[in-house]
């Protein structure tokens, strides 16, 4: 099976954004994508950079933009991964991944779980956490396990969506470096973010798709510089092995088969799966044991 | 704090091996050492490699080995991680790490949690799986969190020393490839090994050692050929990026510094305990869920 990872920059406005994405995932259907994976918050600026209430206008629109995006899928015959601004009530909203069938029906959807707050990366002001846990969507191609940006820190969010039968982990992401910071911070940084990621795709037996923002976006409350996305998209096997990189600085489309017959072999080989001490792990739902 | 890697391969004997052991604890200890880690069962060969039921001789003397690297310990006033096949009863065996504080009295020990059985591997064969959980030990230097090679391919057995407040993981362990498989492979093997054991320093905000057997050792039973011991020993530090890391096929003494301080920095900036979902991590004491 074909799968395309669009890593894109954020092109001003919405419009402009979105008529790119468009562009982009028709290439990939010409290219024979049969799944296609957008990335975090794909149809604006990121502006989770500043808290300001007047953000919240962008989640307006959603029950539009899902339609909007459920068309394309149709049109296009594709499995279809979006990432939306999510509002379910006044005062209330979701990071939300939603997933359309070939034939634009939606398949499922995610609601981001973790969700971060650090300067620059104000979520918790923005989304409230998750409240459908951790379910892989079944689709026509395959059960996904959707994931969002900061889940992929938790080896239990992974280890879950394992459990449950999914056939391939999928991070819709948004991650970058302040300028600021050394190079070898840098470096460390996006080091152990790609790292982490193929280690749930090593301690699980699947393979892992990683679908990263790209370019600079100021912060127009001028309180920080700005975020400098780092591309990266990337491709694992069933034994963390790369199967697709893409640049830190560059929109891209990335085309990578996967077979999900491979990670049956890999488990085979190593399984890991046969040997957990499921007896021994009940505190793992405990926040510290002290 | 002064960490030592002792990488070893098997001398011929059990008195030859041991002697070699003694005098790298001693150069270590010489080069400021306070804790030192030896490999999985260093004492013998890797008897593991076939099922024979005279093998089970090989932990008759369990209680003179605690008692003769305790004295170690004691004598060069070292915090001393050693690993023994440990009979319990008869017909009752564990792997077992043992903890010495640096007056040789024993910190604690660990049993291996997650047993493996592979061709090459039969510990299902001679273990029983561990019944002490996952505890870290604590000891003048820091809370350790010690498990065992198989170990190191479970997130949860990770994150519950780190819940229970260990300072750093750590690994003895005995993984290696067959010579007969491809060179793409073997590096394979090793890449994935390396990075699930990143991941979890990544994902718990903790430096992580590994210290791995070295050199081929040949099955007398004729069935296999053997198992090449990829050595590889490495330190990491709480971002996973890379402190030390031993050749594929030289013993060696790795010595690392290692500042437990630095772990809470990269906690503040990465603050993942903060953000776990527990409500929602009950399953995974599930072995599926189907």
């Amino acid at each position: 099976m074909k799968v395309a990872l669009i890593q894109q920059k954020y092109h001003g406005t919405k419009e402009l954004t979105i008529k790119h994405t468009q562009e982009a995932i028709k290439k990939a259907k010409e290219a024979g994508a049969e799944l296609i994976v957008l990335q975090e918050l794909h149809q604006d600026r990121y502006f989770c950079i500043n808290e300001n209430v007047d953000n919240f206008d962008l989640a307006e629109n959603y029950h539009s933009d899902v339609e909007f995006w459920a068309k394309i899928a149709k049109e296009l015959t594709v499995v279809l991964v979006v990432s939306l601004f999510e509002k379910r009530a006044a005062g209330l909203y979701h990071n939300t991944v939603v997933v359309f069938e070939k034939d634009g029906i939606i398949a499922g959807k995610y609601r981001k779980m973790h969700i971060p707050d650090d300067p620059g990366f104000y979520e918790k002001f923005y989304f409230t956490p998750g409240d459908l846990g951790f379910e892989p969507i079944q689709t026509s191609i395959g059960k996904l396990g959707v994931l969002i940006c900061w889940d992929q820190w938790f080896p239990e969010a992974a280890r879950l969506m394992a459990l449950k039968g999914a056939d391939i982990l999928i991070y819709p992401t948004a991650i970058g470096w302040f300028d600021e910071d050394s190079l070898d911070e840098k470096q460390k940084q996006l080091d152990s973010w790609i790292t982490i990621q193929r280690g749930h795709a090593i301690a699980n037996g699947l393979p892992v798709i990683s679908v990263n923002r790209v370019g600079k976006e100021i912060d127009d409350s001028e309180v920080l510089d700005g975020i400098h996305f780092w591309g990266n998209s990337f491709a694992v096997d069933a034994q963390g092995a790369f199967l697709y990189r893409a640049s830190d600085d560059k929109e891209d489309i990335g085309l990578v088969d996967i077979d999900f017959k491979v990670s049956e072999g890999i488990r085979r080989i190593w399984p890991f799966l046969r040997d957990r001490r499921i007896e021994n792990y009940s505190e793992i739902t405990k926040i510290f044991i002290d």
